[in-house]
């Protein structure tokens, strides 16, 4: 499993607009799944649609991974961090992965991801506990997470879902499916 | 630098529609720049936004990428096998990453590195030489792009662009450029 030795990791989805971030929020979601997140908390715009079709492929796929729309940012994070978890940010303009992946994994604790739009606020900089670049360039939101969650993970690629009615079983060639009883 | 084992590294990005994927297939192609690849074909549609916004990209923050779009999708695999490169194609179906990546990197060839949307045509099964799942999970093709890559080129995480008007410098709070003369 992927969550031995850590408490509990949240992914913060800052400046979701509907209709225009609505495909990226989804792959943000999948990918926060898929590489062991236990929740997306999405601020300001509550987003039915979202959460219902994250909530299909949890039902579907296994795993307990739920979304929350319409979140304060400010908020969440002073919570976050009073009850004793840390912020990691993913920005360009950070720290590079490499040098910082040991220790946030030392640090043991609950850990909020910030990902977000080009127009971030500066206080979260400065709120953060890590600002953390994947690469100095500039690059998705959603393979920054998908790559800085793979880091943190120690590239497990866990695909150890609990429950679910569907099972993909991994062929060379075409699409292979298990239906669950 | 990324590219010492290897000849060429080419994202083909399927079943592109403007205003729906514009965004997304952005990220594609910041992923595909940001983390090694050297160009990516978008499949079919022409869109000179798409090139446009990728471009300046390129010219601000340096290295040699390119967009080409409109491009139809089976003569470019045909072409690219008969060249002699080989074919990756990301799918959740497909063969665990961990399973196949030494492999993949041990063929010394030109990889052209499929990815794209849920209606994949099943001929892309069979002409792939390895149909890879980053997890048999479903996820983003964005962050499943990001993290092959990543893993292809052993977690180097390089940030060695030639050229540009820009660096990013790392920073741990804040945002820092140099401008370059």
């Amino acid at each position: 499993m992927f969550r031995k030795h850590y408490r509990c990791l949240v992914v913060l989805r800052m400046g979701h607009r509907i209709i225009r971030d609505q495909r990226v929020t989804t792959h943000v979601c999948l990918t926060a799944r898929a590489l062991g997140a236990n929740r997306v908390v999405v601020t300001e715009t509550h987003d039915s649609q979202l959460v219902e079709t994250v909530r299909r492929v949890t039902e579907d796929f296994g795993g307990e991974f739920t979304v929350e729309t319409g979140m304060p940012w400010r908020p969440t994070i002073h919570k976050w961090k009073q009850s004793g978890g840390k912020i990691v940010h993913l920005t360009a303009y950070g720290t590079p992965l490499r040098k910082v992946i040991a220790e946030i994994r030392r640090s043991q604790s609950s850990i909020l991801v910030i990902v977000g739009s080009e127009k971030m606020p500066g206080e979260v900089f400065h709120l953060a506990d890590w600002n953390v670049a994947v690469t100095n360039q500039p690059i998705s939101e959603v393979s920054a997470l998908g790559i800085f969650l793979d880091w943190f993970f120690k590239h497990r690629l866990c695909n150890d879902f609990q429950g679910g009615k569907i099972k993909i079983v991994p062929s060379v060639r075409g699409k292979r499916i298990l239906t669950m009883k």
